[in-house]
């Protein structure tokens, strides 16, 4: 294996499935980064236990040669230090040559690096997905999917799919759903796929879809995204992101979703958001970080207390309709869902005050968020 | 105690004085802030073990009213949410009134906070220190010391007076040490004082002085500095910082700086800071992080080896002189040293494999760095 190529596309190569490489496991082999290369260019690739990244640099880039292959092969080197070293060589040009053995040769300018590389052939094998169940979105609107569900799963690993998204595809309408049990998130979006194409049940772990969004953050063409019985393949032209699917079912949720309101709340988005943060600063210490809103008079009024601390109450800029009602819920719950909307305006539909409340932005329908409210004394 | 106080102040007086508030202590008021108000304005202090910082909010500044007094008085309050509940306030003026019984009641626009506070008689006093050994700096000289010897202080609290770094004044001439006993940094300044004031075996904790120097990242005029037997006082118009001192005495570290070099090497303080951190990543694992040096035909070769990794080799540009030595060292030491360095090139003297060697800026006679070397097999 003998190559060179230029600094600045391997470094972002690197940055990217470095993501997936593991810092620590009982697998040496899987805290590396395998390396290989062809006529086509250079590939590396980053794999641990939930998701693989792996990146294409092709020979030649808007008409610019970036790799200049020698002889073909594949080494496996450690992630750790491969990045840093790569980051922090000298020169603009990249000289790469590794023995049969693995021994890796990198050379820049005057510095010359000798690595201890591993048999790629130990490496793991990245799964064939079929393009039998493929669909198309732009990855501006996937990556606003995530943000908008993904805060919303279990954090404990013991809560099984619920530390997952769902997925669902029904005739090019594409839903995610996220819920810990005490709050919901629920965020559709059209994309392109053939009518045939259906998906049921498919839960990519909440880790695996913020990794994504990482990997993704600068890019804004479309992606293709296919489903197998336990991973899901997210596709660039250079870049593929592999997760492992949750195994399980999906708790039917739509059940719990109100389908309408008997108080009514509209306001800016902004606004209510810095009256709940304030108001946090005093519950946040309790366990349930509570505090209380009172609609009445075509007022909304925010409570809290702390016995230590102090109270706040502060009234805030809304319109209210309906009968008078007073509700108490995390506040955490509230600012991230609030945090997540991307519209001016949000409305608030309240059924009762023991029973969950809607949250949507007023402009749309296709986003949703749902809490569930705490009983107080 | 009642008053008013325009946000902006506030919010800055706020997240200066939380430097020195304990986030963790056994005694509550020293989580709190001092907040007190009379004619000239608002005071605020924080005040922990080590330091204590507190400053004034001018009733009046550049011609601005930003403190209206209704009656003066003071009150404890708890650090940790006040920061954050100042900075989250709508509005761009407060209005404050305490109780004799110090619960205080924050409005600002709709929002009103009313929070426990604390009986200011149990807060910490602040110590007067006299003007009878004072000097003056420019805050730029100061937190430049600070950036140059901070570092080589040792961090283990068990080695005493190691733990800070050493004061001296002597006919104008301020000259601070540091040193873990494996590297000394010295660095030495003209300040304004009169020529009767000596100082000796002066020790600043070096903590307090990283705190210091973030406290005055942003002020460039003159501070004058009062010294006593257990406190420093770095004073600004407008802020003081309190640190306590450490107790003993400083060993004499003259005697271990070399007078004249054998080897003698020169070179861009950039590119030999950017050899070092290039051969660390090999070293950085290993126990002492070392690498070698190796002059020879007036040329510098960087070595490092690590067993499991592999190797890294590097020619420097770098004018060399003298005899031929080879020399191991901390990475992490050199490192440090060089970019502390302000200046574009470097001067380093050796006269021995195992003997301490001296870094020193070609352009300037104030600044030292020593580096004791390693015996490697």
């Amino acid at each position: 294996m003998k190559f060179r190529v230029t600094k600045s596309a391997l470094v972002d190569a690197v940055s990217q499935v470095s993501k997936a490489v593991s810092s620590k496991t009982t697998i040496p082999i899987l805290t590396g980064i395998k390396i290989s290369v062809d006529e086509e260019g250079l590939t590396l690739t980053g794999s641990n236990s939930d998701i693989s990244i792996q990146v294409h640099v092709p020979a030649k880039k808007d008409d610019l040669e970036q790799v200049f292959m020698e002889k073909i092969g594949s080494v496996v080197l450690p992630g750790r230090i491969f990045g840093d070293l790569v980051r922090k060589l000298p020169g603009n040009e990249v000289k790469w040559e590794v023995s049969d053995k693995f021994q890796t040769t990198i050379r820049s300018e005057t510095a010359e690096f000798q690595l201890n590389g591993l048999d790629p052939i130990e490496f793991p094998r990245l799964p064939h997905l079929s393009t039998d169940k493929m669909f198309s979105m732009s990855a501006d609107t996937l990556k606003s999917l995530i943000r908008q569900t993904g805060f919303a799963v279990a954090t404990n690993e013991a809560r099984g799919v619920l530390t997952g998204v769902l997925m669902q595809l029904e005739a090019g309408e594409l839903v995610c759903v996220a819920t810990d049990s005490h709050r919901l998130s629920r965020q559709q979006a059209q994309v392109e796929s053939s009518e045939e194409i259906t998906l049921k049940n498919v839960i990519i772990p909440g880790k695996s879809l913020s990794e994504l969004a990482k990997t993704l953050s600068d890019y804004s063409g479309y992606v293709d995204i296919l489903v197998a019985e336990n991973q899901i393949l997210i596709k660039t032209e250079e870049l593929s992101f592999y997760s492992r699917l949750l195994q399980g079912t999906y708790p039917d949720t739509n059940r719990v979703i109100p389908k309408h309101g008997d108080t009514e709340l509209v306001s800016s988005t902004r606004e209510l958001l810095q009256s709940v943060d304030r108001a946090s600063l005093i519950s946040r210490d309790g366990r349930d970080n509570v505090i209380k809103w009172t609609l009445r008079d075509g007022k909304l009024e925010v409570n809290s207390t702390a016995q230590d601390i102090g109270s706040v109450s502060e009234e805030v800029n809304a319109k209210v309709n309906g009968p008078e009602l007073s509700i108490s819920f995390n506040a955490r719950y509230m600012m991230e869902a609030l945090r997540s909307i991307e519209s001016d305006e949000i409305r608030i539909q309240f059924t009762g005050a023991m029973t969950p409340f809607l949250i949507q932005p007023t402009d749309r329908e296709d986003s949703l968020h749902l809490i569930v409210p705490i009983r107080t004394r």
